[in-house]
């Protein structure tokens, strides 16, 4: 044992807890793409070699029907809490390549910052729970509670294939609590835990014209234009106010109480400085609510793609064949992936317009919107190490994007999720330009440490 | 001299005209992108080689502000008509490449057609014309008239610069009237010539929400989806009934006669045979009109690509910063492309919905509509030929596609354009698989010579 404490060890490891996440990081796991199924495998073998070097036990890359998940325990603490640490070392595809200033699997040091795909969502905070981890074993030589790890490859795609892991694997992941790494810090400036995420459902339309291309001068004006067709079907979709106008698709949404709607507009927000954080021209969306009721409170249908027919330099004057789009939608409580994906398909199959075919494919990967009840005990605690470490009160928050794990863990294990997570929303994962900032490593990895130790405090 | 008639020669000589065309076929002269410039050069360079060895004289590849022009002549017919022969050796793109069954540039045999791009539109026909000039040429060592050839490389970019180079060379190309080897054949079982054509205008438009793409969770509901807006803007292109519904858009168009309409129904059209030649399930565009008034008197208004976000494996939750799409419209007397640009730009910017910006280009090469008068001596005498080829009456037909050729000769020569082409308009032009009859060959090559060789018996 070296004789420091462990938050001796994480403050001076700094320079090495930065090289092991710029390594995990240069290895590009993206999980989508079938063409990155060696980095897959790569980035789960990187993750347990680094666990096993971390002191951890019983590490293991299992096998799913999809990517790996990497797996680890430390179990030595009889009597005190045993929590399950989730995270995944899957990423986003880095495209549009050509809007990256760095190569993105290139990790790339700037303004305080490390710019790589996947650097804050969710390599970063991994790395920062394991750093926390290490500062014990390599410190102390045991832990102050009970820890199994479950780190996914499959969290960009809906973590397709979790459910059926976690609930073949039940036993061995039975924990009191699940602490995510995974789930972004809403602002810079404010400590905040979300308690809520929405859920998502996703499919993907093609409109099919004529068998093959035809010359929009030849045939133009005798048969339909499936992007035509497509775009007429796609704006049936919204009505003028912005609602999505597909019928049935908010009959189970929980209306927030007069209660909620005011904890929410009493939450800190500056619409026009978000919108200059991303750079939008001004809000839009379901008119009657505030922005982030829309974001946090509302379901939303969003078209994530569009495609077909030509789109290199120049013209061609084709009609295309087919016409593509890819669509998901965020869900919030009590809506359900495959009721929602009923009621967008009728609608899509009653709306197509004449001349062309529909077809319909539903993306495997749906989620159920969660929520964590304010009093868990796990919650608190992170309020509280939160606290601690800026010195504000902790705002709970809801958010806009999909952790499905909280779904799954409640129905596999009984368990609630906490997130607790050091990546922060405007970090660009998802886009271009992604980074992770630097001193929320270093944050995270104190706060990680004081959270393992007082849970182990509260023990007996 | 040979001894030869020009009709035994060009029967004679079928598989050296093809083992040409099969060579121009394999050079991928596309002239719409960038990367085949080279390729746009080599196939100049193929055509003039070809032209001297044919026997013509003063032949040239000119250079334009675009792709070379190549010209030649043969001036020795004192007291005999002038003819421009008129063609294009650039070709459309050959994506999508999966579609193909052979290589689009590896010219292939297959049930007596020759397979490859531009096999039909226009090196085929081109090679026709010259076949039938090699025909006097080698035999008699003159030709009955006087003939100048003016071949382009833009055509599949709507002749971009030939508006220019043609004035610029007017005096040179002075002639009687010219004479088109391209310009499909309505019908491969029937004798056809093309009177009319519609012109052609062409725009990208570009929606742009926010300045990166971003996270369908974290902001979907907050700011607009580019994609969403697009689609909403495309779809307020066309109304219920199919018909454009761009305010101005049909103002100056020419509402056909009681009598004319009667004419196009008095055409043989099999519309379930023809849906089934394209694949179609059924017709469909503007309420009101035959599918041939659709295709041959009304202007069209088509979507020819539509881009934006991930079309990748999988899915990707992104709400993309920008969205595209490509437009060309087909038009009619007396409507010009500068004025419905006007409008439909007048409509786009009118209709964007909220949370977007709007930028419409234009697309250089735009087209006027045209239309041959029915007595014109050239024309008379194009239906002759084909009546004694074919033993059947020839009939007049319109073009729904654009040559906008037609308007470039009549505005800068004072000329009229006479379409002669040996392609037939089911021949997979600007779509996979393109392919040209070998029978259209050996029967464009005899009617050719007939042709020049009627022209020059007419002459004093």
């Amino acid at each position: 044992m070296s004789g420091q404490t462990p938050e001796q060890w994480g403050a001076e490891r700094q320079d090495e807890i930065l090289g092991t996440l710029r390594e995990f990081v240069a290895i590009p796991s993206v999980s989508t793409d079938p063409a990155y199924a060696a980095d897959m495998r790569r980035g789960a073998e990187f993750l347990a070699a680094h666990m096993r070097a971390c002191g951890l036990e019983n590490v293991a890359v299992r096998t799913t029907a999809g990517h790996p998940v990497v797996m680890a325990d430390w179990l030595h603490a009889p009597e005190r809490p045993t929590i399950l640490i989730y995270g995944h070392y899957d990423v986003q595809p880095p495209e549009p390549l050509a809007k990256w200033r760095t190569s993105p699997f290139e990790p790339t040091l700037r303004d305080g910052r490390l710019y790589g795909r996947g650097a804050s969502d969710d390599k970063g905070p991994v790395i920062v729970a394991l750093a926390a981890i290490a500062a014990f074993l390599q410190t102390e030589g045991r832990l102050p509670i009970n820890i199994k790890l479950l780190i996914e490859g499959e969290e960009e795609i809906g973590s397709a294939h979790l459910d059926d892991f976690v609930a073949e694997h039940a036993m061995a992941l039975a924990a009191d609590f699940v602490l995510s790494a995974d789930g972004a810090t809403w602002r810079a400036d404010l400590p905040t835990i979300a308690v809520a995420s929405r859920g998502i459902c996703a499919l993907e339309v093609t409109v099919t014209g004529a068998e093959k291309d035809l010359h929009s001068g030849r045939h133009g004006g005798s048969v339909a234009n499936p992007l035509q067709a497509l775009s007429r079907l796609l704006a049936s979709l919204h009505d003028e106010t912005g609602a999505v106008a597909v019928s049935g698709f908010y009959d189970s949404v929980r209306l927030p109480s007069a209660d909620e709607r005011q904890a929410l507009g009493d939450i800190p927000f500056d619409e026009a400085a978000y919108l200059r954080s991303v750079g939008a021209p001004e809000g839009a969306g379901e008119a009657g609510w505030t922005m982030l009721e829309r974001n946090w409170l509302r379901p939303t249908l969003e078209l994530n793609g569009i495609w077909g027919g030509y789109s290199g330099p120049g013209s061609k004057t084709v009609i295309p064949s087919e016409a593509h789009a890819k669509i998901t939608c965020r869900l919030v409580p009590d809506q359900t992936p495959e009721a929602t994906l009923d009621c967008i398909e009728q609608h899509l199959q009653r709306n197509c317009p004449p001349g062309v075919t529909l077809s319909v494919t539903r993306e495997p990967g749906g989620a159920f919107p969660v929520a964590v009840p304010p009093d868990h005990p796990g919650l608190r605690l992170a309020m509280q190490v939160l606290e601690e470490t800026y010195g504000q009160k902790t705002l709970l928050v809801r958010m806009g994007a999909t952790v499905p794990i909280g779904g799954i863990f409640r129905q596999r294990l009984g368990i609630e999720t906490v997130f607790f997570s050091f990546a922060t929303s405007d970090e660009d994962y998802h886009a271009p330009n992604e980074f992770f900032r630097l001193e929320r490593l270093r944050d995270g990895v104190q706060a990680w440490i004081r959270y393992l130790s007082l849970l182990g405090q509260q023990a007996g």
